[in-house]
C-alpha cells in the first residue's frame, strides 16, 4: 500500500515527519511512502530512499491560514497535493500534523465523503487508566451536530474499534450530563433515543468525570462538546504534571524522593501520552485521513502511520460503507 | 444574619454538616444557623446550641428522586422547608448538599428569581495553578442556554467575583473551541458579540486546556458544556492520582520516595480540594443559595457557610439587581 504524507504539516516539520517515516519504512515492509513538501528540507534528513520518495513544492499551509480559503487559493499546498494522492488513487491514505480545519477542507473538497454520512468527524483514541484507550468523536469537525450525526458517528466508531483494534461489539456510550436516561440538552435527549434503537452495542450515558475510567470503548459528542472534553483532560494532566513537578523541587528531601520515584513518574506520563495512541483519524472521508498532533515527534507520526495502514489493511472505509447501505436500504423497506 | 441549612443533604449528613455548623458557630460571631432536619439525628452530634437551632422533619429528597416531582410532593422536606426560611424572611441565605437538580427546583418555586434574570445559573470556583481559583458559569443549571443567558451569566459572575473575593474588574472570558474571535458553534458566536458590547471586561475566548492556567476570573458557559468541563477536571484529576498512587507503590525504591515526598503530594491534593473554595453557588435566585459538593466533609460546609456570609455582608443580590436594572432601562431608552 502507499501512503501519502504532509511533510511540513506540525510544530516539528519537516524533521519528526521524515524520522517517523523512516522508522515506518523500517518496521513495515509491506508500504511504500511519499512525502510532499520542500525537497530542499526533506532530503539531507532522509538516509534512505528505500520505498519513500518526495513530490516538491513550496507552497504550505500554516496554523495561522484560515482552513477554507488556504485550500482554495493555496493549490500546491503540500497538504492539498497529499489529499490529491488520494484522490487519483496513486495513495491508499494520508496523514498530516497541520491545520486541523485545513486538512478537514481539502478532504471534503478532494477526497469527499463516504455516500450516507453527512458529516465527517475527527475522532483521537483517549488514553484511560486501564491502559486500553476509548476513542471519542466528534472533537471539532462538526460544532453544531444533529442527533442522527451522533448516529452516525457511533457507527463509524464501532466499525473502526473492531476492526482496527479488535475489540468486539464495542460498547458504545453518549457523553451526557449524567448517567440515567432522559438526561441531557435537546440534542443528547434525541440523540439517545436514535442511539437505543441502532445497529450498535449503546451502553447509554458517560458522564465526563467516568470518560478515563473505560467505561466505554466509543464515546459520541457534538464537536462543541467534544472539545472541551478533549482539551480539557489535557489541560488538567499538563496542569498537573507541572504542580506535581513544582512541588517535588520545593525541598531537599522531596529532590531526593524525587530522585528514587523518577523513572515511575516518566512511565505514568508516557502511558498518558498521545504519542503512543496514533493521530486522530478523519471519519466519513472517502479514505482514511489522519490528523496526527500538531506537536508530534517521530515515535506519534509513526504511530500514526500503523494507524493508516490498519486501517486500510482492515478495509474499515469500506466497512462503514456497507453498513451505512444497510441502514439505507432498511429505512426504505 | 441567620443561615438556613439543610442537615440532611449530602453523603455525609448530618455528621458534617452539623461539624461544619458548630465551626462556624465558633469562629463567625455575627451568624445564627438553623439547622432543618431530623432532630434525633442532629441533637446528639450537637455538642453547643448557642445561636443554633433546628427545625424538625423527618422528610428529606433523596439523590435518586426526580427533582421538580419531589418538591412539589414533599412539601415537609428538609430542602423545602429550608428554602421557605428564606421565603419568608426568617434566613438571609440557604445551604444544601442535597439533590441539585431538586435544589435549584425549590429555589425557583420557593424563592424565586432576580427580576431581569431569565434563567439561573450553578457557579462553582475551581482551582487554578496559580491558586486564585476562577469561577465557571453555568455547569448545569440550563443546559440548553441562549447567548443572553450567557451575558446574565457574565454580570451575575463578575459582580459575585468582585463582590466576594474582591477582584477589581474581573476578567470574563467565554468558554471556545479556539481562541480566535469567530470561533464556535451558533451558541459562542452569538454570545461573543453580545459579550463584546455588555458592561464587563470581556477577555475573549477561553479554550478548554487553558482553564486552570487562570486566564480569567470568571469563565461563562452553556450549563451542558460546563458540567462537560468541571467533570472533566474532577475525573481528569481524580484518575491521575490513583495512577500515580499505583505507581508510587510499584516497588520498593519508589515506595522510599513515596514517603519522602508524602508531605509535598498531600499538599498538592488540597491545592486542588473543592473543599477549600465552597460550594457552587445558584446565581439569579433573589437570595444566596449555595449547592455544597454532594460529598462536602465539614470543612466543605464551613467554607460554604462562610461563603454564604460573604454574598449576605457584600449584598451580592442586591448588586446583580440594580446591574441588572440598569441594563434595562438603558434598552429601554
Amino acid at each position: 500500500m502507499k501512503l501519502a504524507i504532509d511533510a511540513m504539516g506540525g510544530d516539528h516539520a519537516p524533521k519528526a515527519i521524515v524520522e517517523g517515516a523512516l522508522k515506518a519504512i523500517q518496521d513495515l515492509d509491506n508500504i511504500e511512502i511519499v512525502l510532499i513538501g520542500d525537497e530542499n528540507k526533506i532530503k539531507p534528513l532522509l538516509t534512505n530512499t528505500d520505498r519513500i520518495s518526495i513530490i516538491h513544492t513550496t507552497s504550505m499551509i500554516t496554523n495561522e491560514d484560515e482552513p477554507v480559503r488556504s485550500v482554495r487559493r493555496k493549490k500546491d499546498a503540500s497538504m492539498v497535493l497529499m489529499a490529491k494522492e488520494v484522490k487519483e488513487k496513486r495513495a491508499d491514505a494520508c496523514i498530516s500534523a497541520g491545520n486541523t480545519g485545513a486538512l478537514m477542507s481539502t478532504g471534503l473538497f478532494h477526497i469527499g465523503r463516504v455516500k450516507g454520512i453527512e458529516r465527517p468527524a475527527l475522532a483521537p483514541t483517549l488514553p484511560t487508566i486501564d491502559q486500553k484507550g476509548f476513542l471519542l468523536l466528534d472533537v471539532g469537525a462538526n460544532v453544531d451536530a444533529k442527533p442522527k450525526h451522533l448516529v452516525q458517528y457511533a457507527i463509524m466508531g464501532s466499525v473502526y474499534v473492531q476492526k482496527v483494534r479488535g475489540i468486539n461489539k464495542p460498547r458504545v456510550g453518549l457523553l451526557n450530563i449524567g448517567t440515567e436516561d432522559g438526561k441531557g440538552n435537546e440534542l443528547t435527549k434525541n440523540a439517545f433515543t436514535l442511539l437505543s434503537d441502532a445497529p450498535i452495542n449503546f451502553v447509554g450515558n458517560i458522564e465526563a468525570r467516568d470518560l478515563l475510567e473505560g467505561k466505554a470503548d466509543v464515546v459520541v459528542t457534538d464537536g462543541f462538546s467534544g472539545n472541551i472534553a478533549l482539551k480539557t483532560i489535557e489541560g488538567t494532566a499538563l496542569g498537573l504534571f507541572s504542580l506535581l513537578k513544582k512541588s517535588l523541587f520545593s525541598s531537599l528531601k522531596a529532590k531526593m524522593g524525587a530522585l528514587l520515584v523518577k523513572n515511575e513518574l516518566k512511565a505514568l506520563k508516557n502511558q498518558l501520552d498521545y504519542a503512543e495512541y496514533g493521530g486522530a483519524g478523519l471519519f466519513g472521508l472517502a479514505a482514511p485521513v489522519i490528523k496526527a498532533h500538531g506537536s508530534s515527534d517521530n515515535r506519534a507520526i509513526y504511530s500514526a502511520i500503523k494507524q493508516a495502514c490498519y486501517m486500510v489493511e482492515n478495509q474499515v472505509i469500506d466497512t462503514i460503507q456497507t453498513t451505512v447501505d444497510t441502514l439505507e436500504t432498511e429505512e426504505e423497506e
